[in-house]
């Protein structure tokens, strides 16, 4: 585990969209965008369903994470990387996704719909490694 | 290989920045965020220097890339994702380069710096599978 600086820990609560990518069955790539948050030290994903990314990462733990993150340095658009290994947890998605629906649609956001909440599947990844552009 | 829609095709040339993901020797993700552009119908991201993405992608084609492409669908980000297998291709990062920062930076970019220009290294993707949220 790598400790996260307070400048990604706070690009990572900003609300910015991040690219996951877990691996599939057989050893390639799966990318997805999701919403992300901080809990302690660990970064938390939410899903209401149990979706591919969620059953990849039982079979391999190992993802990576990128976001944009404003602003730029040396000219180019700063961006955080995230590499880690995760684990699923079973329960907590909709509390979750309405924790970060606030960061991500707005402080009056109501989401998941009502109708809609089920307890779901977070998937929590522990960082190994930081890098990117910006101040990480 | 996959035919890329006409959305699909314009979103990739509209000058997002894009989440590249190539497999570590050990087939971990490695993610980095990437100026991507058309050529035909293959994607193309340029380097410089002969950097991990690119050495990764000699010994496993397998890729994904990822893109914020503007707007909402359903009330989320559009996004999109191309998965694909990658050639590396000596030369031409140079040209391709300045090609995509007028994209990425503005008509007027001259990029890489002229005492920068070298041929550097290509990768050229050809999609297998388009998925994300948004008219793809």
């Amino acid at each position: 585990m790598v400790e996260l600086s307070d400048a990604a820990r706070s690009a990572i609560e900003d609300g910015h969209p991040a690219s996951l990518t877990t691996l599939n069955p057989d050893g390639s790539p799966q990318t997805t965008v999701v919403w992300v948050g901080m809990d302690g030290d660990q970064l938390v994903v939410a899903s209401l369903d149990d979706r591919s990314k969620m059953r990849n990462v039982r079979r391999d733990s190992r993802v990576s994470l990128s976001m944009l993150t404003g602003g730029t340095t040396h000219g180019l658009d700063n961006y955080l990387v995230v590499e880690g290994t995760a684990e699923v947890i079973e329960g907590g998605a909709d509390i979750w996704l309405q924790h970060l629906a606030h960061h991500y649609l707005g402080p009056d956001a109501v989401f998941p719909p009502p109708d809609q909440r089920r307890p779901g599947y977070r998937m929590v990844i522990t960082p190994t490694k930081v890098r990117g552009n910006g101040p990480w």
